[in-house]
């Protein structure tokens, strides 16, 4: 390796060569070597390190002004220079936006409880602060990674504080996401509301129903989903910044303990909130668990829902009610199949969120005294399943409902040849004339109306009365109607 | 077999032969050939059916009464005998006190959404009203288990509803063994706050802290549990009772699609609602996934708790803080070993909700247009996973930590011979003096008084001051401190 | 309590109150109030235990015989009598057989590593051989049950040993009800071999095959099943028995530790094998998780297979290929509707099984230096495994397979209907003319027949040869076919 | 957009503009807005697929070759023209090297059963060829990614086989590194034979064991782990090559059906082998559930080995007999904190096989008829566990076990102060003069040297023999040693 293209940098473990204009230093490199896991870590996350970084800096200054202006300039207490801290937070700031996440070697899966996030964030914040002031990479003795950068904080505080940051911030894509689908479906639910249909259970003709029935099924668990995730924001909002080591605010101001977190609402919009107790929210990650349980639940009615489309959309089903958009070509031998492959990207992705909350459940349970170490991973799979979910429901909204197309008549004609819907006329036909017609339905593979042609049982208008979507569809018969049909009422 | 002692029943598919006496039918005699499993089916859930069909009959029989007001006895609407009411009320009463389990021969793991479970209920029900009128068991023309005893119900609002019930009447016993419990960490938290120890993050030495801390992190974790198991009750109350199949209402009049959840409501004390959509309340489960995940999250919480304690109790250690009462005999060869088997028995009772957690989620997204299929195995894995905690909860406080012994000295003197006490002085003593003590603890093993005296550093009764509890758990330092510290506060 | 009826036991932690004729002791009776769980203990593993110990008291009647022989009866080893040795191979004996499970009253979930397994066991031999000697139960002076019932062995051998005998004793009755399957299932391959069907890919009309073929791949998966399984008794062969506390072999004799595993073979017929190293053998419990595997994988072929029988026996299809036989009424409200109830139980047994298996994995990963003292729930788990698998097959054979009904004309009639017919005739027809023929057929929704009809493409006869499955079967077309077709072959 | 620089592709469903040089088609382009997912899909799996390719191109030439010979030129069948093949062939050259893999655009999290994978991969194997031959990317009427790149060959055979053929490839790496790992720790074990320490249960002191005892159970089972995983090539071997849809062989010659996998061996050198069921090797996955059953047994194995390692090492023991090296800083508070973070990696690693077990299992059971749809998902998680488990070996090779520091004499001391080790004397002492001295070890936490000379029990010398390892560590009392002990033997 060419000598002026590289600088060392050491820490108490020895040295390390690494490439000059490197953003990242010896901690994160030191990372990439115990860690040879290949996973991207999120990009989310990293960018609310920033945020949180930006926070204390912030803080900081603010800080150093009130230590300044009651006590003078000549204090002992250590102060960091004003043009250091402002290159930190210009630093910050670009860390916000995204920038130098080339510089971010650390991967996914990695041990520790975050503290090589922290150190490889420290590392290029103080890179790219010392490049502000016009200095090499590396120079640490302006501004160091540790000393400076990461002043007052703790990996045990800034990391899951920009976890809870990264993850208030996403959760608001995936409840617009669930809405934006929401509304796709209520048009149909609105469209197809007295579009009969035959109900079925467990895969078998059961009693009458409609389209626009099933449809409010999905909408309704996708609101209890949505109302769920808006939940996860409230669960989600207490974080331990200030807390330093295990929650203690040790050797940090007792202004930044109790100022850094406001500063961090203000910067945010978000409504963190600081933990009562700081030592439970260092070592105690349950409300992970609870709110990817949440994202679960949410996973499950979006497998549920697409199970049904793909299904009633099925080749093995003669006349389909329901057909989904045609997306890709799904064969070179058969050139016009095409497959359910938007269902089946969700049913995948629904797959890993059950995957990853195992992960959440089994890690957060492996926390133990004053910390839990698996924060990375809990926050890698957290993060993975929230943007499964957006995806999925993205893909949904775009590539799937809105393009639906629905067979209403073929629908509807499938009940009027199946015997189940004679199910729905025993209150206002009897049982006996209602076994009737099932029984010449059955026999004759024949309509309802065909059938009561032959049998002569009910006049043809009573019958389509009764066959009418707001008779079928009513939620129980009154005693009047009985009595009406039997014409006992006076 | 003697004929005397059997009786035949007789449904659609044939004939079987059963005991006279039994109080099971042909329905559960079929399921059971059907299903060879020996799980028990769940007690509590069999009682909710019971309370679920009281609540039909008392609406029938209201019914009844406002029909017959209304239009008089000569109506064609199809009557129960008074007689007939009030003898499946009888009999549903039993049902709910727990007596006739043993009729119930049903396997809790089962095909059917439940079918079989609410027909072997209805043939114990029929079967014991019968009995109740002097009718030998299986006098079906006199009261059916289908026509009389199931009337207006169907299965699918039948069953779902009563594990509601179950689930709504067993959460309140789990929120109020998680509340014991925590009234006996409590007093641990208050009696220790102030003893010192070392705080351990990944298993490492950190920071003083106190053991009234670590155990106001196991109460913070369990408060925010029982809210959660406290919200459960809330997420179950929507309940379909009155929908019939699939929510349709089909075939039961509207007085009593309207007025069976009234009066649920009433029998069980219960804020049970109705739900506004009853076909989404029968096809999707997604509510027990969501409170399910809520106790998997206070598994995670239990788990890591014993876990601590487990560790700290060791005998890797050579001088616990903290000891565990001793509750068995641990070992036939070494007489004295007494195990840590509470922790031991939490810990596999979390790993059983976690598997139960997977069998719900798997299984509630394998629904599928008009119904779920699984509910009978959903229903059992939940009410299983709420008598594990219970029963987890219970012997925490019965069996752990009512006879916890705490050895606060032996906490505190580890903490002065751990190089990591003199962190927390970091602010106050500077960096070189307190890296200059911990380098003299670690030379002599020595405790930080002996350091000091060696090094002459600091004057010892500062330093009592400084190690003081009220120091060194405070949360962040003021700067007021330091100038003290420091002599240049005027 | 009657002071007549009770006995009181006595151990180092205090003393208890028993009744009088309880076969348990203070042992179990301190667990039981130690774990508050009510799942029930597995029987064939209870009987296990009763097997090995058998094969203890063998190899210590047979060792006391050598010493005496050796060395005369003057020795100051600690003998047994012989008529204690004959009433304990006794009471072993009848807990092979099953007896005295009602004096076991450990639940399955537990804590200790199956100390109270052990414990309880050893009590109730000691009692019962008690018995035998005309002694009361608790008259532990004469055999005790930690001396005497428990000599030479500790709960880390012989608890882990009869779990390993109770799997290799159930695992073959699983593959024989695998076998039965099979067997039901190869004469549907052979018996529909050539009757066609559409095959459906990702639920979507592909290409044809036949019904025997669709059976054949049921019959693959449970052969490598079968295969699989019949390895799980080889990889769980080697155990620990004579090992003692930690595999140490501890505190016994010689000739037990090497002895008592060749009586064991002796007893059981079982291949068990000696553990080169004893201590691997009593820490590490992959060898659960692998054969666990092995039961999963099974799961999933059966899941996969009762999830085609149950779509292809759905009534959201026209004409069904297969019906599956009626097993019970599925319905109180429709009278005819008979539900998929065996698929359904078989998918419950499979997301039961997968559960497990998280059990499995996730405690087998617990085992912590010398030991895993989570045991009890790896081996409640797997044995539940075992017996849903035997369950799920048995019913598949007796209840869904012997009676399933092929309706074989109805496959043909769906296949010659659906265009995906004409890709199997392209290297016969060429592209254009098979591309055609799909055409009409889709326009006129008739048969390829009736299309060819319309076109008059092909000559009807030669069409039929095409259409014949042994054409439309074959794998892959031969160069000299193609060349007849075109005639260009001499 | 730049016109120059887009090309229009057109398929069925429309058209879309690609950059002019891009590699990819209209296909991968459809795949990547149906599924917004960032999964990076494995290049291991991309290579294998180009590999698959090459032998499928290989057959073609030596099939075309062959009819050549045999009919001459002049035949009906549609040949390639050689220099087309060659194009070809060198472009599938190029992506077994990994090159072009930015041309692949198909994420890992996909819904279609490999289509995307397929099309992706023949639209940069045609758009390279095009290049071989002086074409512009896109002019398909050249070489056309289905007709020609996907020529004989269908995404139902082989992306299922290139999977098959990337696991064999990536296992032995994975075996090699177990092996690596292994040789590692059998030094230690060798090392450290004799060194006594105390073995622990359930975290309690049990008896006397020694560190190379501890070492050899890692040692053991990480055999087993081998061995399992050298099974796994065996067991997925079988692949269905040359099935075309569904494994029939549809519209390809049978020469090509017989003689792909024949290439497809002699290109990779691997047993691949052609299924006798080749329906049954395209719809059937329960290979990859039971080969990932091998991968989570031997993540068990490893996550129970850091666990003890952890445990051993942690700041909690007072004198540790283990040191892990010194990988990375650990705090930026506290400096000379070093954490166990490569065993925390490595129980991420585990985590992650069992959450990716978890998905592998529940979409293999949710195969459906002819094919199973989540072969990708499914690939794509057994790749990742693959991957995670030679990153754990590798690292906790060359990381951790490579530098591991024992302290033999701490370990021996803490063994000679605890009361366990007098349990191993039992069978010497006899139970009475056993128990004294652990009495007195107990009351004075002396060693059992110091207890002896307290109570002068047994001559120090003979306590020194007692005491040796060859006697604390042999398998069983011998009745000699016994009676020499006693006096008694002649």
């Amino acid at each position: 390796m060419n000598q002026l293209n590289t600088r060392i940098e050491t820490d108490v473990l020895g040295s390390v060569e690494i490439a000059a204009e490197a953003l990242f230093g010896i901690h994160a490199w030191r990372a990439r070597e115990n860690f040879p896991n290949t996973d991207r870590f999120s990009q989310h996350w990293y960018q609310a390190v920033g945020t949180v970084k930006l926070a204390c800096y912030n803080t900081i200054e603010r800080f150093q002004n009130a230590v300044e202006k009651k006590f003078g300039k000549a204090t002992t207490i250590k102060m960091m220079a004003q043009e250091k801290i402002e290159a930190l937070q210009e630093a910050a700031r670009e860390v916000i936006q995204g920038k130098h996440f080339e510089g971010f070697i650390v991967p996914a899966v990695q041990g520790g409880a975050g503290t090589s996030i922290n150190m490889n964030v420290n590392e290029i914040l103080a890179n790219v602060a010392l490049g502000k002031l016009g200095k090499d990479p590396g120079t640490y003795t302006e501004i160091d990674p540790i000393e400076d950068a990461n002043r007052y904080q703790s990996t045990n505080d800034v990391i899951p504080t920009a976890l809870h940051v990264a993850c208030m911030q996403r959760l608001p894509a995936l409840e617009n996401r669930i809405n934006l689908l929401r509304h796709e479906i209520e048009k149909l639910e609105a469209a197809h509301r007295n579009h009969l249909r035959i109900a079925y259970t467990q895969m078998q003709a059961a009693v009458p129903s409609s389209l626009g029935r099933l449809f409010s099924t999905y909408n309704e668990a996708l609101s209890r989903d949505w109302w769920r995730i808006s939940r996860g924001q409230e669960r989600l909002k207490v974080v331990n910044l200030g807390g330093s080591a295990i929650g203690s605010g040790l050797a940090s101001p007792r202004f930044f303990v109790m100022e850094a977190i406001r500063e961090l609402q203000k910067l945010t919009g978000l409504p963190v909130t600081r933990s009562d107790n700081m030592h439970d929210a260092t070592c105690n990650l349950d409300p992970f668990v609870e709110v990817h349980g949440f994202l679960t639940a949410h996973a499950v009615s979006l497998e549920k829902m697409v199970g049904d489309l793909r299904l009633l959309a099925s080749d093995l089903i003669d006349t389909n009610d329901i057909r989904l958009p045609r997306k890709q070509v799904g064969s070179s031998i058969m050139p016009g199949k095409v497959n359910p492959v938007i269902p089946e990207f969700v049913i995948g992705c629904a797959h890993k969120v059950y995957a990853n909350g195992t992960m959440v459940n089994g890690l957060a349970a492996r926390g133990l005294l004053d910390l839990n170490a698996y924060l990375p991973i809990i926050g890698h799979a957290f993060l993975d399943s929230l943007e499964l979910l957006i995806a999925a429901n993205r893909t949904l909204q775009e590539n799937l409902f809105c393009g639906l197309e629905i067979n209403a008549q073929a629908a509807e004609e499938k009940l009027y040849r199946s015997p189940s819907v004679c199910t729905a006329l025993l209150p206002y036909l009897g049982y006996g004339k209602a076994a009737l017609l099932a029984s010449e339905m059955q026999r004759s593979s024949g309509s309802i109306h065909e059938a009561n042609q032959t049998l002569q049982l009910i006049d043809p208008e009573k019958l389509e009365e009764l066959l009418a979507p707001s008779n079928l569809l009513k939620e129980g018969f009154s005693v009047h109607d009985l009595l009406d049909e039997m014409g006992e009422r006076s």
